[in-house]
């Protein structure tokens, strides 16, 4: 096992509400199980901006946000055997977990008892800070590494490692798939993912989205029918049709409304939230044995399931790749909802 | 088939938030497809108060409560297979549905699309107003009516009816049994059910109620533990042990608190409700992919499933049975939370 910690170029906010600046952090040395993965693209996504801006509680700074990561295996540790310098792979929001908790024993590290360790924002084993994807190279232990098949460009894949799993994770869970109804509320970084993943699951896919703006992408993307929620008659036309309702808004919604769109035994699934307690009847769920439920990215194994999924189905995110030094104009955007979909950091630019 | 309306004995409220009084209501002639029910018991529901007191909007008057009834055949309409003359039966909180829409068709016609006929304070198909239970006789179509099996008194079998299939159901479809942990929230008609059902699955139970007061007799009902939630340790020490925590209170809950009860993939499943809107943290669902969920009565086959099951089983409810002229009386003890735990009216009394 090598000693030397590396020092990278990465993009970091310095503080709280400090825009993102170029600066270097360092690099745990290669461990015995560790990939050195020299990142090729990473993805901006909605929560990147409410970490580096403190919007969860207390940030360790400087952050360098980023957990939609791709790149290209640059050195192992001597007993790596998943992975081989040149493999194409992918890094997500978590980088470790306790390994012991139950959860993580049956493969759902995402639920680690004892909350995993983030990709950044957190501190690892070794009690050091870590840094995220917007970086130039990160060390992740190859159990937390994921393999990006060939068939997805690497730009594309790197949103996949968080919202491409994100939804993937639900979708499956709840089962869509043929002869099930699906609907997708928002359609941003993380809904377009829903829209093309539930398509190729085979569910009947609807958009609903507040307005008509997005109405010919959602079509585009594999949604068979699209609904603007501003307009009340979505609510009673569309009374006890879904299967599946997956919202991935966090502004607060009327939860009554979208619970009356769920069929009897249907779920309305949050993987956006607002920060804020919601308010819900709960006559609204026990009329029709309804589920409110929320689902939280997915587990490694599940990620490596999605990311093959993808590619078999020649799914990708679909991106606006920017140069290092637009991030915080793309921060603005993305809060402005001004992006289709996401936006991928080319790393080559740090 | 024939034509002769006949009046019964019964009590009723006359108006709303007036006491019930003794009076007559006319019963339907016995149609093709009916049975007449000499009624022995009925059960006394929370719901039946809110109800008869109009607590849940426009009420019928004067109103006969009761939907947890068990009699004895005593006249079958031509067409009638399934009962006979003497056959002990029970209705419940349903007489009718629209048999058409698609969850009538599947056998989960308590989800009825238009909403089924409830068994009092409902319009039945011919537009006369439904009558309950605290009556001398009732008609009601075979397809809607559930046979008694021999083995569990007709008093103690009364509050399965409505009181045993509203837990029974959600046990059945959230799947407790052994191996899984089981909370019942509430320890009054409904959750001292719980227990035994719960119990009876094979199921561990532990009981959540307020103070300590029926530690005794929840352990002799059948739980295996017993907290109080008075106790703030009680939600760190029991912090994601529950794979499923069914609340019977209609006291507005700090449901947040709850779902830290709730184990990973787990549910909190409400059958009694507050009438006002809950709070929720969506964070307390997505950080554990957890089921907030509700769930009304079961579905005619599933209520006589549960009959089989309590009589296999030794269960019925427990019981203070009263005479008709108590039934005010037994309304303020059950507001009081004064019974332990279901009344019963003879209906001899009447």
């Amino acid at each position: 096992m090598t000693t030397n910690v590396t020092t990278v170029p990465a993009y970091a906010a310095p503080a709280a509400h400090a825009p993102l600046e170029r600066t270097t952090v360092p690099r745990r040395p290669v461990g015995e199980h560790d990939v050195l993965i020299e990142i090729k693209y990473a993805g901006i996504c909605h929560s990147d901006i409410h970490q580096a801006r403190d919007g969860w509680g207390e940030g360790i700074y400087p952050m360098v946000p980023g957990h939609e990561i791709a790149g290209v295996v640059a050195a192992t540790g001597p007993g790596v055997t998943k992975f081989r310098v040149g493999d194409r792979v992918g890094v997500g929001c978590f980088v470790d977990s306790c390994r012991e908790c139950e959860y993580c024993l049956r493969g759902l590290e995402q639920y680690c008892v004892q909350g995993g360790t983030g990709t950044y924002n957190a501190l690892d084993k070794n009690g050091e800070p870590t840094y995220g994807g917007y970086s130039t190279h990160i060390v992740v232990d190859e159990n937390y590494t994921l393999r990006i098949p060939e068939g997805i460009g690497l730009d594309e894949a790197a949103p996949l490692l968080c919202a491409g799993i994100t939804l993937y994770s639900p979708l499956a869970h709840w089962q869509a798939g043929p002869g099930k109804k699906v609907a997708i509320v928002g359609l941003g970084g993380l809904g377009h993912m829903g829209v093309k993943i539930a398509h190729a699951l085979g569910a009947e896919v609807t958009v609903l989205s507040q307005s008509e703006k997005k109405r010919e992408d959602a079509l585009r993307l594999g949604a068979d029918h699209y609904h603007a929620t501003s307009d009340p008659e979505t609510f009673t036309a569309l009374a006890g049709t879904f299967d599946l309702v997956l919202s991935t808004v966090s502004a607060p919604l009327d939860f009554d409304a979208y619970l009356g769109l769920v069929r009897t035994d249907g779920a309305l699934v949050n993987v956006g939230a607002p920060e804020e307690p919601v308010e819900i009847g709960l006559f609204s769920l026990i009329g029709g044995r309804k589920t409110l439920a929320g689902s939280m990215i997915g587990s490694i194994a599940e990620t490596q399931e999605m990311l093959d999924f993808c590619a078999a189905h020649g799914l990708g995110a679909e991106i606006e790749v920017i140069a290092a030094d637009r991030i915080n104009e793309a921060y603005e955007r993305v809060i402005a909802s001004d992006v289709r979909y996401r936006f991928v950091i080319d790393t080559s630019t740090i």
